[in-house]
């Protein structure tokens, strides 16, 4: 069974509300199996809303939608639907008895909330006022308000739709995170198995420095030979989480270690991505943010001869400042970058993109590289934190060393 | 002229990415005064894609799709877009040397990236590989990875629609953007001003820390007097920007002087938020992360004896960590901030959501005060992050005291 949700409203084609609806409705029925095959957001308009909402039924499909059914003048979809199935409007007592209940006298909210389409399904509003309605079984009028919508959902739809449309077996699906592995690098192994298993489906989703793959089939062996060929063809750069800091968040609590940061062209973001997981205090000592030559030498120890011969962008001054991290903070392992993120700031010999980056443990020989990637600012700063935290993850994982 | 926007992707209808794209591009045409009527979403499935975008094209929309433009075998949307206007594809040399020059050999990736439609105007891409392309003035594909197709869209597209398509004539409209002001406080004001101005259309677009309000209306004299009203109740709460760190970073970079940072529950989070915008260098110092209360110590020299005595959360502390850092640094502004982020590490005299923050200028006497909010975790780290970069610029700004 094919599902198309519909949103209605102004706000979300203006871009004042961002669309989360859809999103939360999405996961919710892909988690259960059901797939849904088309998202549209109509204005609050009475032709577009009505041919969209016909249209969709005419394809076949269970349609959702959320939006337009307030108490206001812009709220239009009941109105629409009842056009649709040609459908008169009665007002319902139980309705008007639980909004009394719940919100006192409400006057006209009450009398327009409570008036229903006589061939509809209703179900109770616990949040906010407007019913919920379902024609044929299979037009569902959701509200569009978030809170209003996600306890609908959860507590009469999901429940409605299993009984109605039991989930279809579910195929067997697997998610793997690799890290330090260019899309061009996959993709030829994702077409050979594509081809060795035409019926498992494959989705890439890159982020910068990470790329996830989605194999979902019918046959579970095949997905799963499809899987350990690929884990086969990069042992070394699979993630147990999509976040290089995930796994390293578990790595360092298990092992009962702890890290430190050294960072000038990351700006503190490698620090953030760390400290966004609930429980980092337990091994993540801190970060210095060493953005100016000065910082670099007060407070980590790099000397004004290297930055002077060697500039702040080199590997003598990563190493140094991996050196003064380990003197100051006593972490068990450490990470230095430097590097110029741009747009200013780049010189022939080292453009805006190039970064210096090193890691290591305490006491033992440090691995340091370089390399120039140029998206824009925000990109080179993302990248090379997630490089540099995947970096590290290889390294006490797999043994891999830095910049492989 | 009425603008489509057409999401291509299984992840988006798998609810496995929320879509922002569509949301970014609405609302930037929004304001230009482009009307956008509808967004739809399709999977990564030729016969529904092909017919979704000549649908949308048949309507005599302007039609801007996102997604399906990479090198993998999951991207459709280039050669989908090839079908409906008949038309061959063809090697070009700028893109691949450009390619060559940003990314090395990338073999595979490089050959298809560099493979664009005959009939299309193709615009390189300053941050990933895929080009983006314009079919007969009126479809327009972009690529789905954010980064890059905000790019696109501000660098090329706008200007391009500009060119093509002048923006109907605008209502005027202002934006003025608060902090360290509530929601609660402004709303009697606007509603007053919305009763004396009934022609002035309001919004409130509220963040944490902060509040945008967007006056708009079709006589520019009520709208200049609904602001200047709105201004003159509220004048050591205004930003210049729509976010503090822009205000500073102006005010540092125009008065030449410089500034540091000492934080441990917002974990990099202020450095982050200075250092994404370019020029940051010429005043930011840097900050001492100073995550774990050894890293406070050994760091920011705050005393073994306050710490036990007063708890790393308390006034006594951030003063500490605040004489510390002008000590190491030598910066003009210091900021230093310490509170529980949760949702672990709560007390009952400290309950999740304690803040301490001190601010100051070198060689005078700080201000430094407290607050208890409860978000969530990141809630409360962006909540802190907002504050304290705010009550830095009323103090600098406005002479207000931190924390009023």
């Amino acid at each position: 069974m094919e599902i198309e949700l519909i949103t209605i409203g102004d706000e979300v084609l203006t871009g004042h509300v961002l669309n989360t609806n859809t999103f939360f409705i999405s996961q919710e029925l892909t988690k259960l199996g059901y797939r849904v095959v088309r998202h549209v957001t109509f204005p609050d308009e009475r032709t577009e809303m009505r041919r969209g909402i016909k249209e969709a039924l005419a394809r076949g499909s269970i349609v959702i939608t959320t939006g337009g059914l307030g108490p206001t003048v812009d709220d239009l979809t009941r109105g629409v639907v009842c056009e649709i199935f040609n459908c008169d409007l009665h007002f319902d007592e139980t309705i008007a008895e639980d909004l009394k209940k719940r919100f006192g006298d409400l006057s006209i909210s009450l009398e327009d909330q409570a008036t229903v389409p006589d061939q509809a399904e209703v179900f109770l509003n616990r949040v906010g006022t407007a019913p919920a309605l379902i024609f044929e079984k299979r037009l569902i009028l959701l509200p569009g308000v978030p809170n209003e919508m996600r306890t609908f959902f959860k507590e009469d739809i999901l429940p409605y739709l299993k009984t109605h449309y039991p989930p279809p077996r579910q195929e067997e699906e697997r998610e793997l995170h690799f890290c330090q592995l260019s899309e061009s690098l996959l993709d030829p192994h994702l077409r050979r198995l594509h081809e060795e298993f035409p019926d498992v489906h494959v989705g890439i989703y890159p982020t910068p420095g990470t790329n996830t793959v989605r194999v979902k089939g019918p046959n579970p062996l095949h997905v799963q030979r499809f899987e350990e060929a690929l884990v086969n063809a990069f042992p070394t750069h699979l993630l147990p989480w999509p976040r290089p800091e995930a796994a390293l968040h578990d790595f360092f609590i298990s092992k009962k270690l702890t890290l430190a940061v050294a960072e000038s062209c990351t700006g503190g973001q490698i620090a953030e991505k760390i400290t966004a997981q609930s429980g980092a205090s337990v091994y993540f000592l801190g970060s210095v943010v060493a953005y100016a030559n000065q910082t670099k030498r007060d407070l980590l120890g790099v000397s004004e001869k290297t930055l002077e011969e060697k500039g702040a962008v080199s590997g003598e001054v990563v190493l140094e400042m991996l050196a003064g991290l380990f003197r100051v903070t006593g972490a068990d392992y450490g990470i230095a970058v430097s590097g110029i993120a741009g747009p200013l700031g780049g010189t022939p010999e080292k453009p805006v993109g190039t970064v210096w980056a090193a890691i290591g443990r305490k006491g033992e020989a440090p691995d340091v590289w370089t390399y120039c990637v140029t998206l824009n600012r925000e990109g080179n700063m993302l990248l090379a934190t997630t490089r540099i935290l995947s970096a590290l993850y290889r390294k006490v994982a797999y043994g891999v060393k830095g910049g492989r």
